[in-house]
């Protein structure tokens, strides 16, 4: 393992002499075992612990352990206190941005007021497998394959060598103290079930696929390398701002060959879903007056160019859905279609579809949260059901249940988005034209 | 859905007036609901049915299903009965691949006589999403992860705008009879785990996966029109073949930006892994020497070229393994080391690293599948035991027992490889030098 690590460095060039490395250690195995390999490496190194207090006692417990190590161990040692709560908050962003932009941004200072030369990461292989695949899930194109490098400016990532495996077989052989941190079964939902549930089945499919997505990972890197430099010089002469808008031009568009790809990078930053950018591109062809909402953004297929425009930032999801909107990308994946009824035994049933009378329905949609007090008359009954009470038969659990969605037309509940239609909205053997919204 | 086939089969302009289709069908779920959608649509096309004569009795009755639908329908059928066994046999090829060329040879065979313009595969969004992910575990670059076109060439599959849920509602829906395929659950034991177990849990963090990899399929087709060229124009330049041999020029690849690219193309199609292509392209900078081995390729760094030359098939998996093979692709990736031992207690311990006493081995090592009345010394343990309880123990599923193999030294077996390692070649105390193997 420690020659594994040294031949790393030297490889990719991680230290070089005369280096000073600042480690990001949080106490967790990864970090731990991190500190204990540079610690004897002959690099100069010190610490610096991020106590994010968001989790108490535990927190506090985290900045103790890690200073008393740095103590026994003679290794210089920062802390800092963050309030993070306040600071998401204050700036409307997660707990996880948040705490990424508060870290970085204290490194920095560290480093420059210290002179240190790197800051080194104790990302591994699974680590990398898992942003792929959690990318996957969440729809990417190249950018979201490439990985993370060993070296991007001054952070560096010494342990990407290794999997996890073998980082908990060296922290047990070597007796590594480290922490757990309690909220890691709860706090990244998605990159739990990846780590827990879907590697482990891939792994039977082939032991190797963490090292084979990290392999591919620096493919990607280079295949981007190849193209985002092209996609960089397209967008001088495509697209143009405007006040708070973006333009692209649509003449341009259509003839690039790369516009696929050119939009995807372009879009995805702005919270559209790849496989809306599909049906954007298809857009550039067809008539003028489609629409599309991202979480932050609504693009507008306009004549002579698609222009993004940025929506008001609203703390609860209140979305209105307008007769001609195409589709949406938050806070779900919908797409919308109108169509005559002619046989009204005939249309897809299932619960990611809903479907309606058209003329049941008053324009525009809301798509919101749920919340207490919240009912409907579910499909195929009469009386009136609590929300709260279908999530509690469906056996939802609670951190899912903030993300349940409603459609209303005129204050009325029409579906609880993915779950069940109202009885009232339903088609009927009368209706002559059906409202679809797709989850996808 | 009726209406999205037939906006799908536009928008891909996968049939033009005029046009005759062959549709394949297997009387799955799929196909039928293929020859569903294309019954009534306007567009003329037959039906062909391979009976593969694999599965006994319900192979004809697959036949007999699908003949007394086109009958019912009154659509033109064409049968044909392979020996798909006694193809794969004579060829040494797997009956996947066999009941592959078979089957797209009959139909080739069938639009040159009948004057059929395409034939239309029933394959849908899952597909290209399994495949994905598939390759994903066995190592992919670019290409691997581009999907399957709607069309390409005469092959078109005016499916890929449906999930498998879709299809499965609007059979239901529809009444559409199938026939369902009882090797399903064993043939592709790959695919059927990412199918119910994989798929599923990535669904639980986003349920738009399926439509998610299916949009980044496309993107990824576009980035690969993109570099493919570049390196097809490259292999002019850099690749030559002599005899049975190929030849990489080291001094153009060493100053070529997209040797990684170019390598991982040329030579996963040779069997290598992308972990071992990252090895062969820094293998470019060191010494020469160094050598790969792949499931039918060993690959030289020699001096001015990078030689690659085919070994001789063998039915029974048996290669030696020198004391300088640094990594072998096939059966399984692994790859070896030898280090110094300083201190005995501290190397990696897990099944899938074997670490003996490099004294006790004697080269060339040899790596064979296990077979009865194979027994080794376990460690830990003094007394003989028999491979094959060792595995009634481990309670390995008989479709994985054929796949273990062993690694012996001297005709004595020194590791179940990926399971335990023999007691009489562990390291001791006493041991100074160490021979390491790593799955990967």
């Amino acid at each position: 393992m420690r020659v594994k690590f040294l031949n790393f460095i030297e490889k990719h060039n991680l230290v070089h002499f005369g280096d000073r490395v600042l480690l990001a250690v949080s106490g967790g195995i990864d970090s731990m075992v991190m500190l204990n390999l540079f610690h004897g490496s002959g690099v100069r190194f010190s610490v610096a612990h991020c106590n994010f207090t968001l989790r108490g006692h535990e927190s506090d417990g985290d900045q103790e352990f890690v200073s008393q190590i740095c103590q026994t161990m003679g290794v210089e040692l920062f802390v800092k206190r963050f309030d993070t709560n306040a600071y998401a908050r204050g700036n409307r962003i997660s707990i996880q941005v948040a705490a990424r932009e508060l870290r970085f941004a204290w490194f920095k200072e560290l480093c420059v007021q210290n002179g240190f030369t790197s800051v080194a990461i104790a990302h591994n292989r699974n680590d990398v497998a898992e942003t792929m695949l959690i990318n996957l899930c969440r729809g990417t194109g190249l950018k979201g394959l490439t990985g993370m490098s060993p070296k991007s400016n001054t952070i560096i990532r010494p342990l990407l060598f290794a999997s996890r495996i073998e980082i908990e077989a060296y922290a047990k052989e070597n007796g590594i103290a480290h922490r757990e941190d309690s909220t890691n079964a709860s706090v990244e939902y998605a990159r739990n079930r990846i780590r827990h549930n879907v590697i482990p089945q891939l792994e039977m499919v082939n032991p190797g696929v963490v090292n084979n997505l990290y392999s591919t990972s620096l493919f990607m890197g280079q295949a981007w390398e190849e193209i985002g430099a092209k996609l960089i010089s397209l967008r001088d002469r495509i697209r143009k701002t405007h006040d708070e808008e973006i333009l692209y031009s649509i003449p341009l568009l259509a003839k690039e060959p790369l516009r696929q790809l050119f939009l995807l990078e372009e879009l995805t930053a702005l919270g559209f879903s790849p496989g809306r950018i599909v049906d954007i591109e298809q857009s550039l062809f067809a008539q003028p007056g489609k629409s599309f909402l991202s979480k932050g953004y609504r693009l507008v297929r306009d004549r002579e160019y698609l222009v993004v425009s940025p929506l008001i930032p609203q703390d609860e999801v209140c979305l209105q859905i307008d007769m001609d909107t195409q589709s949406i990308d938050f806070p779900i994946n919908l797409t919308f279609s109108i169509e005559d009824a002619e046989d009204n035994t005939d249309f897809p049933r299932s619960p990611g579809i809903g479907v309606f009378d058209l003329h049941a329905l008053k324009f525009p949609l809301t798509l919101r949260n749920w919340k207490q007090g919240d009912w409907f008359i579910p499909l195929g009954m009469s009386g009136k059901k609590k929300i709260s009470d279908l999530l509690t038969d469906l056996k939802i659990p609670l951190h899912r249940k903030e993300k349940i969605y409603v459609m209303e037309s005129d204050n009325q509940i029409i579906w609880v988005v993915g779950y069940r239609i109202d009885n009232r909205f339903r088609v009927k053997p009368s209706t002559t034209r059906r409202f679809t919204a797709t989850m996808d």
